[in-house]
């Protein structure tokens, strides 16, 4: 492996080591502990997840790896906090949506060279690359990889 | 910049991201603050301060950058709970310890050339290391940086 490579090989680790920390803990969940807020009046663990879920989800174009899955999942999951929508996606449309869109990413990844990692993300201009090289793939890959373990470290508070 | 150097870069960019936002949410409180717990009967602030500054310190003979300033800390922030030590470290004990321990990591890391980061950690053995490269200093980097996304997650909490 190049050196370059070897780096990209590490960020992608961390990845999947907190993608499968988060699908033992989303994924063995029942109908009732997925309603479970992780404080007294906080988000709940379903919230959280369709939450990362369609942060994941809108990595797909960010990266030019493709179109969105799941749209729809922003208005119940970002733009809206918890609890203010009347009808929220259920514990099924969730856990389908999460194994479709995490699958479809790791497909992606696994076909983008490191150099690929170097290239700008689609949510910066041309203009704004050539003044900051730093707004490419791989901080993509690092910020949501910290965005998953920020979660993740809520989300064990509702079960413990 | 080579492209090595730019991976290193984006690591320890996202590296100094982190610490920022937990430089400014442990960095205001007030001693009353620090001992709000991030839920019902969970850590308190000041526990999760300490854990980071212990878990950071450690970083500095794991990356073979020099000895730890603070070994004391682990019994009170690591090997044990919350709550179940007679004394604590204070606050102000707390707040002088995270900023050295952090200084003096960053002063190393700005020493460290790229393929430094490719060189083993010092707790795997070369024999281990040769059979599994990844087990290296950029991969400590990278899962110390989500360790303190995971628990910012929770110390924001107790104060939302």
């Amino acid at each position: 492996m190049t050196n370059e490579g070897s780096y990209v090989a590490l960020g992608l680790k961390e990845w999947k080591a907190q993608l499968d920390r988060a699908d033992k803990l989303f994924g063995r969940l029942s109908s009732e502990e997925v309603l479970l807020e992780i404080a007294p009046g906080r988000n709940r663990l379903l919230y959280l997840w369709g939450h990362l879920t369609a942060m994941h989800d809108a990595m797909l174009p960010l990266l030019a790896l493709g179109d969105r899955f799941h749209p729809e999942f922003d208005v119940a999951f970002v733009s809206n906090p918890d609890k203010s929508q009347a009808a929220i996606l259920s514990h099924e449309q969730v856990r389908q949506a999460w194994k479709t869109v995490n699958g479809e990413l790791w497909k992606g990844f696994e076909k983008m060279s490191w150099s690929d990692w170097l290239q700008r993300h689609t949510a910066v201009s041309e203009e704004d690359f050539a003044k900051d090289a730093s707004r490419n793939r791989f901080a993509i890959l690092l910020s949501r990889t910290n965005h998953l373990s920020y979660h993740l470290g809520q989300a064990v508070l509702a079960l413990k």
